[in-house]
This record gives structure tokens, C-alpha cells and sequence, in this order.
């Protein structure tokens, strides 16, 4: 009788368990809890739209609630499993979503005293109130440390870690002042469920140190004191405080503590795998490999791939990360990404056409109708910026070719091939780089739902566009990393190649190009790049267009600044 | 006890008769009929959307129960009022409207053998049908004799004349063979009225043959027979059946016939003057004059204003024409247009958006409350071509400067400013070359309806815009036509400027500009004129996107063409 894992995977809005067959990866049982604090999970603030905070007690009552349930379907359901068949547990969450911890690795949002400040709570990866602190870190690492930004792509992120502490430093010293240090979720949660009391001992995944905190073995781990201190002199100050060294996937980050393993009824000791960021252990569930790019398509889209640790590879410019073991053990794990994919779908039926998820599937019929090139329309994907190859949030949309005649179907259309002429981008600049790709493998649930989007990218790419056996590819490669974590002789897999090979697979359905329609949109790409280089600043490219974007965003914001500034007059005229 | 003229206005969808007082300019009465044939008054082909014709015997109806029903209004409401004070008859029409009549001059389509037959009915202005035609015929001006296209901006529409009878040449010889002579709408009511019965002997006006006909006195009336000749023999062959001269709008076509007079209660004999297109009598109805602009904006705007004939002025690339004695007589019409204006809101609100009237007010009342610049877009007013100043049908649309948030009333804000930013750029070009504007005064439905509209206007361009006092303009303007047709001694007016200073007003209602939104707009337009200049292919404009628009309308077609010919050979195949 075959042995079996745990996938916890830690989403925006809620937490899955998924208990997943060794065997064949199939799933015995599962269970979802929606995060019980803020809207849906999401603690915000009506004064302040960047901020996005998370409470983490959600996160241990979600572990206990989730997982029980998932153990308990799967006792119901699978005639093989017991709850003593498990033989590991994986975790795969959000990121970077760093939470500040007391000396006892206990959220401060735990203590009465932080419970209400919005500072002390997990800070979610879409929290973007450390604009200025992300690009404060930028200029000072193209000064005097580039070879920070080389692998990140160039930029850092207000989404990421030395952002978000730092922006905290700013705004709130008095939880700055009382972490003991800073845990992100992918490391927080195995080291509930290994009983870690002190949070120098907490295991820290490559996954979120790599692609997050700046962290590589060819500095000698996180940036040096010397760099933080340029930030602020107490950031320099709690590097020492944070860790040394991260852990590649294939290991364990502790064995189940007692505590959780009679709350859970699992056998205490089993190996908790190294956390890991969603889309990471999502490439994973969905056999990512050397050539193999797995595309997680859903409000936005991440891009996976990896490619062997051994072999140099360019530095790939204006893709997010290239980190050794960040996915996988021994290869380079690399991210790519599109900021709004479903979104800008959503953005035209909701918003624009006031319309509701009927309308999508309306569209999405009508869109169907219509051959390559006959709307005369061409789009840049671009209203919530670019994120690969530009690396550029100050860029807006744009839609040309439009006539009287000119339907809303049509636009939904070149929407979705405009994501898909962005997804070629992000290919060919990969294959640029030396990490080429022969295969593509989607999961997420416009990948799952939407014909016309895959045949559109397939198109487009001029590759099939295939799709990933498992609807929880997350969840999956959490469970597989656990099955890697325990070991073969405990039933589990020596690697995760091996692991891979058995525990996952591709849905039957696939989506081959069509060589007139691949014709037409090689054409319709060429012109996509014309806009994209020349609005998107590519150097070398012709116009004076490359900023107009940019100046139309700081003509809004000084209309709202003199908007602001006129009210407050006004307001003070009032009062006089 | 005061004169009245008689203005007849025939638009696109129906005649409207208005009954005029000469010492005011008041309406005594008014009466419209709706053309009966047709849809909505246009006949039009399922197989081709380019083809509009209309009922010649509409026209004729239409005059009858149209003028009828005015006079019998005026009766009633007038005390003041009696059919034998009317002492003129002014015709103003949709234009180029060409009709093929035979040798009595009668529109074929009243011959029982024509009735069926499309191209022997009246060829509505905006058929397009003819576009090769303008096209080889901008080409053989442009080689041959580029005088020809100097004064009517530089490129021939197939909403013009020649393109019109060319074409009917080219599809349907045997109507052209039929055809004695073929008359302009304009032309062909003022004869109706004045009982001609030969075409020779038809009153030709400046206005449609100048602007419409490439006819001058410079020349010696219509093009050559030996430059039609190089378009096709049998058009030089109907040369000789046209006309040698054309006429200005201060004299008469004609005294009314004894049959007409008959039949509509009125004096025979009083004069009927020259006819006109319904945009020219309608900017003297709105008080045209040198530096006055009269901007009439409905679907699509017109622009017309004059400049005295003595003065030499230099040309105006890209305006659509520039005619001695097309507007009043002593002075250049000179006209611009921009060819989607309500039609681009109505684009939005109902093709995009699915609404309907109501969701114009609810938008426009939204996009009130935004600041100029707030929403971050700029767009191009493109979708139907550019008329001026590019005049280029081949352009299409643009919006750019898009994100998640934006909503569909920031976007109807932002097309407003870019029609807006279109009569800016008319403006200007009139200014270079020597026409300079100190005054716009508005007509049309969205001027007297829509004040958002008309605040943007006058911010953008920087000037007051005033509205026109009548609802009727171009009625008014035909009306005062008649007015000095009939001159002073029988109670009208000896000039147009002495008929106008009585009876066109303006509203009390006006938009003046705000110095705060005027100097964002400046800044908007800069931006605009960039991308107008480099989309439009300004020469030194910078770039490659000259061309975009029309490869993506290349690929269009090319793309609808292989669809045609994959159907036909499906087709094909299922027929084996």
C-alpha cells in the first residue's frame, strides 16, 4: 500500500490542503478555508489603497482547519489511506509576504499590544505602500552593488522584502523596533509545524531569499551590512538578526512537532519540506523542467522555468529572477511575469462594458468568430505596467486601429492576443538568454476555461499550448516536495525528477498552433514590438514616445496634487 | 407689415420647410416630412454598406407637404402672416448628391424602365462606392493637374461628383448612357420650383460644383475634356452636357413656376434662389463672417468660414475646400470637417458600453466631475479617418494612457478632448495660413444638448464658443438666401451681411474658457499633436508608425479576402 503527502498551499485569499497519493499523485481528499479576517483574507485600509495586510493567525487556524478537513475526506474517500501513510508535509504560500516575529518566532500581531496596528501583521506580497523604499533600493544597488539587481532583473519591487521592512521602519518604528526578526510565510509556516521557537532556527527557503531579499551564496548570503547601511543604519542592524544561510527545495525544514502532530493526528517527527512561493511549487506540480515553461495564467500570469545550475546562463535582463534551487534542487529556478492578464479581461467586461461573468463567456464566443488580423486592432497589454521584459510599472494601456464599426468583442479579442504578443515577448527574451523553450505547459483557471485563450496563444507562440493534469499544481508540487523531503525509502522519491515523473501529468486536452493563423500573428507581433519597444523605451527605438506614457501619469498626479491642494484651500477659505 | 421667406432644408433622413420672417430672422412656421422610401430615407444594398441612395420622388413629395405644412403653421401661429408676403424660396441640401436625369430634366428614376435600377436614383453624399475612382482620381490630378486639388485639399472623395458619375460609368453603363446630364441635389430643387425642363438649362451653384465638381473660373469651369479623357473617354463626352458656369449664392435660380405656384398658394414668379449644401446656408444662418467660425456639430462636424475674395490667401493643405463665393458671395467658403464627432460618443456608449441615450447623459454627467488630465488618456479622434487636417480616410482610432481603474466615462471624457483637439488642430492650420479665427459659433444637436462638450471646446481652443439662436441654421441660412435673392425693394436685403445682421442671433448661453483647464489642455495637446503627427505621417514626424494604421487595414483586408476565398472554395468543395 502506497505512502502519501501533504500540499498546503497558502493563496491571497484562502488555504488549501490537498492530500496527494505518492502513488500517482493523485488527490484523496482536500479542503479550502477562506482567511476569517479583513475582506476576504485582506486587511486594508480605506485611506491607503496600497496597503494589503494579513492576519496571521489565519494562517495557523487556516493550517489546523484545512488540513483536518483534507484528512478527513480523505479517510472517506480513499480506501488505502491512513492518516499514518502520511509521510511528509509540503507548504507553498504567497510571497514575498514577510511577517515580524518576537524572539519566540511568535507574530508580533499575536501580542495584545500589536494586534491592531496594521504594521505587526504579515505583510502580502500585493501590498505596495514601499514604492519609494523600492526605489530608494534600486538606485542605491545600481551605485554600488549591481550585481544585487542582475539576477531580479533590474528592479526591485515595492512587493518585496527589504521594501516592505524598510518601508515599516519609516512608518511605524515601534514595530520595526520590537521584531526580532522577519520571517516570510513560505518559512513561517513549516516552522509552526516543526515547533521552531526562536527564529534563528528557522529554516529560510532559496525560493524567497533568492527571488525577494537579495540573497545569494556569491555575496556571502543577504546584501552586506554595508550596502543596508546605506538604507538606514538599523536596517544594517537587524541583518544579523535575520539569517546567514538559505536551503534549497530537497530538503527538510524539521520534523512535526508533537504538539501539531497530535492536533493533526500524523505521526510526530515526519520531515516538513522546505517552503516554497506558489508559482515556484505550481511549476513543479505542472512538470517543469529544463526547456519546459509553465505558465500560472490567472489575474496575472507567472512564468517558471529552469534550466541546470551547472551551465552558465546570460544574465537574462528584465526577467524577475534567475536563483539557484529556487525551484528545484541543482537548477536555476527562473520567473517571469504579466501583471494583468485576467485582469485586463476583467477590466474590459466589468468596467468598461458593465458587464458580469456572462458577458466573459459572450465575448469570449463572439471573439471566437473572428480570424487573426480582422478587427484591425492592435493593443499593448500594458494597464497595470510591464513586468517582464520591461520591468516598468509606469506604463499604461493602449489600444489602436479602432473604427465607428468596431464591436466589444473585437477588443476582447485583441486583449487576449496582446497578452499573448507580451507571453512571446517573454519567450523569445528568455531564448535570447540561452535558456530556449521547446514546451509550455499552463495551469490557472483561464488556462483550464478558455479555449479561445489557448488557441490564441498557441497562435501566437507557435508552440501547443498544453495543460497541466492537476487543477491544484501548487498544492501538488508541495505535496511532491514533501515526498522528495521523506526519501525513497519512506516511500517517497529520491528527487524531483523522480517525483515529477510519477506524480504528475498533462490533461489529454491540448492546443496546437495553426500555421495561417501563426502566418498572420508573426505580423501582428512585428507591429506589437514596433509599439512595445518604441513606447516602452527600448533603447535604439525611434520617437519621442518613449515617455509619453510617463508624462501623462505625472500630468494626473499634479492634477490630483493641485485637485488636493484646491480642496484643502478651498476648505481653509470655508473656515475662515 | 414684414416680408417672410420660405427655407427648405433637405437633410439625410428627411425636408424640413421653415417659414422665415425677414425683419427678424423668427420662424412663423414649420413643417418636416420624413422621406417614405428606403430606410430611413436611404436606399441601401444588404451586399454592399457602401452603397447609399435616395428617391428622387421624396424630394419632390417632400417639397410639396413639407412647404404645405409650414405655410398652414404660419397662418395659424402668425398674425402677422400671409402667403402673398413671401417673397422668396432658399434650398439648401445634402451634397454631393448627385442625380441622372434625362433630357427634359427628370431624374431617371421617375422612368418606369429606371425604377428598380439603384444607380438611376439620386447618389446620397455619403455612398462609398466610388473610392477607387477618388483614388485614381487624386492620382491623375495629382500628375496632370495638381491645380485641381489645391483648392479642395489636396485628395478627391468618393463622396465627390466625378468619383460618383465615374463610377455609375464604370457598374451601370446603361444608366450613364441613359442620362442626359446629371444634376446636384442643390441644383436640381431650385429647378424643380422653377419649372426648367432641360438640364442645359439648369442653374448651377459655386457652392456644390466648386467644392464637390473641381470646378473654377480659373480653369474655365469643370475639368478638362482632355483630363477626363484620361479617366475614361465617355466621361469627357458628357462634359459638354454639364455646364460652363456656375453661379453665387446672392442670385436667383429662377422665378417660381405657375404649376408650383399653384400649387403651394404662393405668388408665381417670386424668385427661388440659388441652392446650397445645408452646411454653407447654415453657417450664414449662424452669422458666418471673416474670423468667425461656424462649427456644426453633430455625428460629424463641419467647419466653414469665409475670407473676402479680394485678399489673396495661401492654401490650406488638408482643408476640404477653399471656393469663391460658396458661402456668400464677395467671399472664399472656405470648409473643414471632422468626420466622426457624435458618432465617436455614440461609438462608445453604444457599440462598447451597450447603452443607450440615457447612458450619454449618465456618462457625460460622470466624466463632468473629472479634472482635464485627471484620467491619464489621450486619444485619437480617428475612427471614421481624419477629414482635416491629414485628410486621410485610412487612419483609425487610438486611446492610450489606459490602467485597471479606469472607467468607461474617463474614457467619453477623453474622446470628447480628442474631437476637441481635432478643431484645435483646424484651428491652427486655418491661422498658418492666413485665416485666423477670433470667433466660433456652434450649431448642430450636441452644441445645444451637451455643455460638458462645449466646455472642453472652449478650454481646449481657448476661445468662447457661442451657440447660434436658431435651431435651424441652415433653414435660416436658405431662408436668407431668398431673402437677398429677392432683394430690398420687395422687402429683403440688398447683401448677405445686411440679411444676416437682421435675422441670425445668438444664444444668451456661452462657454468660456477656464485659464486652470486651458493650460492642462495645452500640455494634452502637445501630447496629441505628437502622436497625430507621427500616426498621421506629418512629414518629419519621427518613427515608423505612419504607416501602422494602414498595414493593420492591409492586413484587415487581406485577411477578409482569404476568408472570402477559403468560404467560396469550401463552398466550392461541397458542391463536388
Amino acid at each position: 500500500m502506497g505512502a502519501y503527502t501533504l500540499g498546503l498551499d497558502y493563496g491571497t485569499n484562502s488555504v488549501r490542503a490537498v492530500v496527494v497519493s505518492c502513488e500517482d499523485g493523485r488527490t484523496a481528499g482536500t479542503h479550502v478555508l477562506d482567511y476569517p479576517s479583513g475582506e476576504r483574507g485582506v486587511i486594508v485600509d480605506a485611506a491607503d489603497p496600497h496597503l494589503a495586510r494579513q492576519n496571521p493567525a489565519d494562517y495557523v487556524e487556516g493550517l489546523r482547519v484545512a488540513t483536518l478537513g483534507a484528512l478527513a475526506e480523505a479517510e472517506g474517500a480513499d480506501a488505502g489511506f491512513s492518516r499514518e501513510r502520511v509521510i511528509g508535509i509540503g507548504v507553498d504560500t504567497t510571497g514575498s509576504t514577510p511577517i515580524p516575529v518576537d524572539a519566540a518566532c511568535r507574530p508580533l500581531a499575536f501580542d495584545p499590544k500589536w494586534r491592531q496596528h496594521p504594521a505587526a501583521h504579515a505583510w502580502l506580497w500585493k501590498d505596495h505602500t514601499a514604492a519609494e523604499e523600492a526605489a530608494a533600493i534600486t538606485r542605491a544597488a545600481e551605485q554600488h552593488a549591481p550585481e544585487y539587481l542582475a539576477p531580479i532583473g533590474g528592479t526591485y519591487s515595492s512587493e518585496w522584502f527589504w521594501s516592505k521592512v524598510w518601508h515599516c521602519l519609516n512608518v511605524a518604528p515601534d514595530v520595526f523596533e520590537a521584531a526580532a526578526s522577519w520571517v516570510e510565510l513560505a518559512d513561517f509556516v513549516p516552522a509552526v509545524l516543526a515547533g521552531v521557537k526562536d527564529p534563528r532556527n528557522v529554516f529560510r527557503c532559496v525560493c524567497a531569499a533568492g527571488h525577494k531579499a537579495m540573497y545569494s551564496r556569491a555575496w556571502g548570503g543577504l546584501p552586506s551590512a554595508a550596502f543596508l547601511a546605506r538604507l538606514d543604519p538599523r536596517l544594517a542592524g537587524l541583518r544579523d538578526r535575520l539569517f546567514d544561510e538559505a536551503h534549497p527545495p530537497h530538503l527538510s525544514a524539521g520534523g512535526l512537532s508533537p504538539g501539531w502532530a497530535e492536533t493533526l493526528g500524523l505521526r510526530a517527527g515526519i520531515p516538513i519540506a522546505m517552503g516554497g512561493f506558489d508559482a515556484h511549487y505550481g511549476a513543479v506540480g505542472a512538470g517543469v523542467a529544463p526547456g519546459t515553461l509553465v505558465k500560472i495564467i490567472g489575474t496575472s500570469t507567472c512564468d517558471i522555468t529552469v534550466a541546470p545550475a551547472g551551465e552558465p546562463i546570460g544574465n537574462v535582463p528584465g526577467i524577475c529572477g534567475i536563483v539557484d534551487g529556487s525551484v528545484m534542487t541543482g537548477y536555476y529556478g527562473i520567473e517571469a511575469g504579466q501583471s494583468a492578464v485576467g485582469d485586463l479581461l476583467h477590466w474590459w467586461t466589468d468596467s468598461v462594458c458593465g458587464g458580469d461573468d456572462t458577458l466573459h463567456a459572450r465575448l469570449s464566443d463572439e471573439a471566437a468568430g473572428l480570424r487573426p488580423g480582422e478587427s484591425g486592432l492592435l493593443a499593448l497589454d500594458w494597464n497595470n505596467g510591464n513586468r517582464t521584459v520591461l520591468v516598468d510599472p509606469r506604463l499604461t494601456g493602449l489600444i489602436l486601429g479602432q473604427t465607428l464599426g468596431t464591436g466589444r468583442a473585437e477588443v476582447y479579442r485583441a486583449l487576449i492576443e496582446s497578452t499573448a504578443f507580451g507571453a512571446r515577448a517573454i519567450v523569445e527574451r528568455l531564448a535570447d538568454c540561452g535558456v530556449p523553450i521547446d514546451r509550455i505547459v499552463c495551469c490557472g483557471g483561464i488556462a483550464a476555461k478558455n479555449g479561445l485563450f489557448m488557441q490564441i496563444y498557441a497562435d501566437v507562440l507557435g508552440r501547443p499550448m498544453l495543460l497541466a493534469g492537476s487543477p491544484q499544481t501548487p498544492a501538488l508540487g508541495a505535496a511532491i516536495s514533501a515526498a522528495v523531503a521523506a526519501g525513497a525509502e519512506a516511500g517517497g522519491y529520491a528527487s524531483f525528477e523522480e517525483a515529477q515523473g510519477r506524480m504528475t501529468s498533462l490533461r489529454d486536452e491540448r492546443f496546437d498552433p495553426d500555421p495561417g493563423a501563426e502566418a498572420v500573428y508573426d505580423e501582428l507581433y512585428a507591429m506589437y514590438r514596433e509599439l512595445h519597444d518604441c513606447f516602452g523605451g527600448v533603447p535604439g527605438a525611434e520617437g519621442d514616445f518613449p515617455t509619453m506614457m510617463k508624462r501623462l501619469l505625472a500630468l494626473r498626479e499634479r492634477v490630483a496634487a493641485d485637485g488636493a491642494a484646491g480642496s484643502a484651500m478651498s476648505a481653509g477659505e470655508a473656515a475662515r
